[in-house]
């Protein structure tokens, strides 16, 4: 492991963890964070030793209180500080002085409210001592299977009502890294995922990034064999050639998907006002994410609905789409999505379509079906109809990729189409996506089973057609670069796990 | 009311009911239709009569069954048929005879497969006596209130595992009507609404439109009181000059929100082959929808969040959107999806900014907060301050809607901020939207309360300004109109009731 990332590292799997302004005081953050990591050092979740820090107390939650962090008599070898940003300063010296390795400094009152000397001040220190810093301004890390939690934001709330709901969930473990500048998206997005049922590998807040930037993060990430995805939320991007350098490596391997705020002029000012730092016009972004293969989310559904895609599927190797649905209109709305996204829908080939004209005469589909693409199996769909087409797109080698859309309201469809479908799948190497509308019982129930299959299953035609776009970009980048083959070689390894 | 109407009315209320091919086989159309009625009939709810007809069975569900329409002794209003596409003939000879005043035709196989001939022929039948058609190929009818149910698809199914789930929900009677070319698509809007607790007045589903179509519903439903907003799903429009004429009498009294499936080349193949209808450049629907008031929406989820948008607030007399947010991160993806829309987020005006410097000096508001538009209350945000500055931008007469995002991860907040923010909007008469992400407990239940009390919220930033957006174009096409002080003046008193 290079030195750098051996050092990162402690940010998701210290050894040691002081958390500095830690209390006893329920709802304060300097609580809640201690809490998070003394819980999950009682169920064995988090495996390192936990020291607060705070001269008014003389133990938390059991754990014995220092008043410095130079009187912890053990190494440290991660703080998190919740102090206010002018004791900041000292507890970077201290932090110097225990020879900590890295500090996250939740705190705000820095940079993003034109305190930047201060700022300047704590990168200095940081610098000569050769502690990493993350932040300030920040929600810091949760690391899913480290049991590493410094979300701040309350797991549970009380409503007036008297009952405890869930506010904000921690997703279980999953293969998505959320990297993001605000850290009021990133928990937003945590609660998002869980309530889907998608699972995390790392999530890093990094606020005002004073020291460690998203170029490093994605460059740790790509070494992380947790992570397969990555989500990046930025408002602006200050290095922007190491940006590119890094950003080059990792797409060759792990998708990235980005969103960026502040795109237009107010949006800039919005941004500016927020963080204190000034985005370059949207175009060079729009250059940048092209160059590097990076996706570009257009709204947060399709930031996460690209990720879950290719979380689940292999990349596309062409435009050329091939749609199979049980209704007409929702059909159409799929195609006129994806050949608005620049994606291929086109008619299909003659060879193909003698076997449909062959599935016709056995009665295998019903007579009114059609299959000028899509491919349109009626209301009279059964379970088969949706096994034999889609077994005869997957075999066309001019296609590159699936939608089915199935709707589970006509009569004759059972829930057993969903495994039928997914089996044929895995036969083949080609990414496929799925659409049930509706948000009652069954349809909740149909796209979560698909998921379950592997197959990413979306609420709408156009959020199916965008998943499938983000497959067909990041395929086209990848074999532009020469790099699909490796890509899907390892893809195709890690699904065997 | 006029003769046509009285004549469309009995689609809706009928005083007698025949289900032509009505059977005792479960999971065929014509016993799904029967038993709703049968059913509804039961509960008190469909308050006419209702009769099958079937040559093959003496009763069905304990009413007597018919051989024929003609061997019904009693008068019949409406007939719904489910037999095969070349029975339909005969069918509507019978029904001319028993001088029936409407026929809905479930059944498929007429124009949408090229047989033309056999559409005119019982269009032929019905011109001459005076009978109107609502079909062929199409779901026909739902009502919430009068029990008219003619959806065959049905309400439960029954999962692998032996659970009976919600497949095809009926939503609860609310005030949104639903017309739509696409039966599918229309069934999956249904659910859809029942899932998101939006109620629906009436369901038509025309079909291949071979005598009412689009322009006489939306006529019909102008005069409805039941129904407060149209949303519309078309592939093609027929008679052209006679909908433009129509639909701007609507928009003056009740927004339409309309999707168009086929805006491409591909999309428009796929229509054709769907419902054997040509429809014409996608340009031309844009000047249609701009001409007439009709608030075209791209995709599916922005045309039920515009729906419930317009259902529940006033529209917007300008383009001026202030916003206020506890979350950076998202407030700024507002601020671009609100400017790519076309929607101004200007710097408030110096009294208002005032008003700001005021609380902050006061201490109601963080001294961290900004406030150049958005106003960001910050992560310390509690329930007052989303109430203060709420009114403060209610008052600027500069601003003409309002977007809040209230973040519930915060410690600080309280879910009571939502009843908060609703007291002070009800002083005025600006529209106002909401947005919390998230998918677990504590974001539905917060979005779900906002709904509540006639605050329309949603999941994402740029759904949210994009309601917002559907609430300024129709605002703006009513100023320009000369029809905003009546609709404001109407939708005021429909909120006293």
């Amino acid at each position: 492991m290079d030195l750098s990332i051996k050092q990162l590292n402690t940010f998701f799997t210290p050894c040691s963890v002081a958390v500095v302004g830690a209390t006893k005081k329920i709802n304060k953050a300097g609580h809640v964070i201690f809490k998070n990591f003394a819980d999950n050092k009682r169920r064995g979740l988090f495996k390192g030793e936990i020291f607060p820090v705070n001269p008014h107390e003389e133990s938390i939650l059991g754990f014995p209180c220092y008043p410095s962090l130079i009187k912890i008599p053990e190494e440290i070898e991660l703080v998190i500080t919740v102090v206010p940003a002018r004791i900041v300063p000292q507890i970077m010296e201290d932090a110097a002085a225990k020879r900590v390795k890295t500090v996250v400094i939740i705190s705000s009152g820095f940079s993003e409210i034109g305190k930047h000397e201060l700022e300047n001040k704590i990168v200095f220190i940081a610098k000569k001592a050769g502690i990493r810093i993350l932040g300030p301004n920040c929600l810091g890390v949760y690391d899913s299977r480290t049991g590493v939690d410094m979300l701040f934001l309350p797991e549970t709330k009380i409503l007036t009502t008297g009952e405890e709901v869930i506010a904000t969930p921690r997703p279980l473990p999953g293969n998505m890294a959320i990297v993001t500048q605000s850290g009021a998206f990133g928990v937003a997005a945590l609660d998002y995922l869980a309530g889907r049922q998608i699972g995390v590998s790392k999530f890093v807040s990094f606020g005002n990034k004073c020291d460690v930037n998203e170029a490093e993060m994605l460059h740790y990430l790509l070494h992380d064999n947790h992570t397969k995805v990555i989500l990046l939320y930025v408002e602006d991007i200050k290095s922007g050639r190491q940006f590119m350098e890094i950003a080059k490596k990792v797409t060759q391997k792990k998708p990235i998907i980005a969103i960026k705020a502040g795109k237009t002029a107010p949006g800039a000012r919005a941004a500016a006002s927020h963080t204190g730092a000034m985005a370059g016009s949207d175009q060079i972004y729009d250059a940048v994410f092209e160059q590097t293969g990076i996706i570009r989310a257009h709204d947060m559904e399709e930031f996460f609905d690209a990720g879950k895609a290719l979380a689940m599927q292999p990349p596309a190797s062409g435009k050329n789409i091939g749609i199979i649905t049980s209704a007409g209109g929702p059909g159409i709305m799929t195609v006129d999505e994806c050949v608005l996204n620049g994606l291929n829908v086109k008619k299909f080939s003659k060879s193909t379509i003698k076997k449909f004209d062959r599935l016709k005469e056995e009665g295998k589909i019903p007579k009114f079906a059609t299959y000028l693409n899509p491919v349109d199996v009626t209301g009279s769909v059964t379970s088969e109809m949706f096994e034999y087409t889609t077994e005869i797109l997957f075999q066309d080698p001019e296609i590159h990729g699936l939608i089915v859309l199935g709707l589970h309201h006509t009569p004759a469809i059972q829930e057993d189409y969903i495994d039928k479908v997914a089996a044929v799948a895995s036969k083949y190497n080609k990414p496929i996506v799925a659409c049930d509308i509706g948000e009652t019982e069954m349809a909740l129930h149909t796209r979560f089973r698909f998921d379950k299959l592997g197959i990413p299953a979306y609420p709408s035609p156009e959020d199916a057609a965008r998943a499938m776009n983000a497959l067909v970009k990041y395929g086209v980048y990848l074999k532009k670069k020469g790099y699909l083959q490796e890509y899907m070689k390892n893809f195709l390894e890690n699904k065997k796990k």
